[in-house]
């Protein structure tokens, strides 16, 4: 029992400031602008956010773009 | 019997969205774009992910290219 | 019991000289520098760290950005 | 005991697919190229492979090149 | 008891030849190089290590650079 | 007892193939040419190795080069 607990993936740490820091810009739908590892730069909105991924909406009607949370270098809100 | 259970490596958390949401493109063959982190783009068609790796098919009758997942900044339907 | 104490994320050491440095520009709005994996550099004032984040203000009612701590090559004083 | 098995590193998880998808590779000898993250492609045959790096021949009579895992960004079969 | 020594943050093993040379180059106050991710380099002398950071001393009266360790490529003596 | 083992840092795993060819590049003072994550090329002969470091000598009486081994993304024997 103890070692399938220890093999299951650890949870989002909603304690963590900068966890909720993305859970309130998901909630308020605020569109922000991602820089990523590349030096690409990404505008949308994010629904979700889990272990790995951000999950950002580019546009209305634009299917999600999954994006690698360790490849995110920084987010800033856009308003 | 526990320490060996320890060292296995931890299988894939399907219970994550980013995951399931991967699962999904591969189920429906949804053909994506990939952004890698030397800023090279991959279109394709993913087959597989296990916990290192994303296994994308390029093209008919090609063979599938092995594609580190820490390399993958991000992913994105073209549907 | 100790499977979930062991699946909570760990939080921020403050014994470490470094948290400790971060820490200090925080309390005394040290303006800083940052330089980023991708070569940029921003400046502001640090308002809190955690285990993933660091969350900059980079100037007067300007919303925070959120940064990415392993993207973060260096930090160093304005002052 | 047990504390000295938990020191160990952990082996090469053979049940995942990526793995295995490399030890075909190897047991085929089919040229293969390597992206790696510095942009560089490397061509060659893989000998072997262990949790940190993937040995490649990179023709007859050379010295193997022992290439870093996590600087792999994507593995294609020539053939 | 033993849930909360295994959530703080492993100290910096000192048995490792890496980390004592590093401890030498503090001791002797020896001016040193660092080549960085970005492929910036930066000189001055190391005024202390712990598990995440450098810091390094650019000159006499300056502030301290503080260093993430995983962003240094390598360190080399001026000497 | 069992926190302090579980804290210190694990060693090298020597049993790991890719570790040995470096143990055997050190031995036999092979001049090798690493490849860096930054594209910067280095050479010189590998003098020790321990988990996070590969110490260079690059040239007769000059100090050593401490190598992060996550920033060596390959390694040739220049034989």
């Amino acid at each position: 029992m103890n070692s399938s607990f220890d093999r299951r993936a650890p949870t989002l740490d909603t304690t963590q400031p900068g966890i909720r820091h993305i859970q309130d810009l998901i909630r308020h739908t605020t569109p922000v602008r991602l820089l990523l590892s590349t030096g690409d730069s990404l505008e949308g909105i994010l629904r979700w956010q889990d272990l790995r991924y951000l999950a950002l909406c580019p546009g209305e009607d634009q299917p999600l773009t999954l994006i690698n949370r360790e490849a995110v270098v920084l987010i800033r809100s856009l308003l």
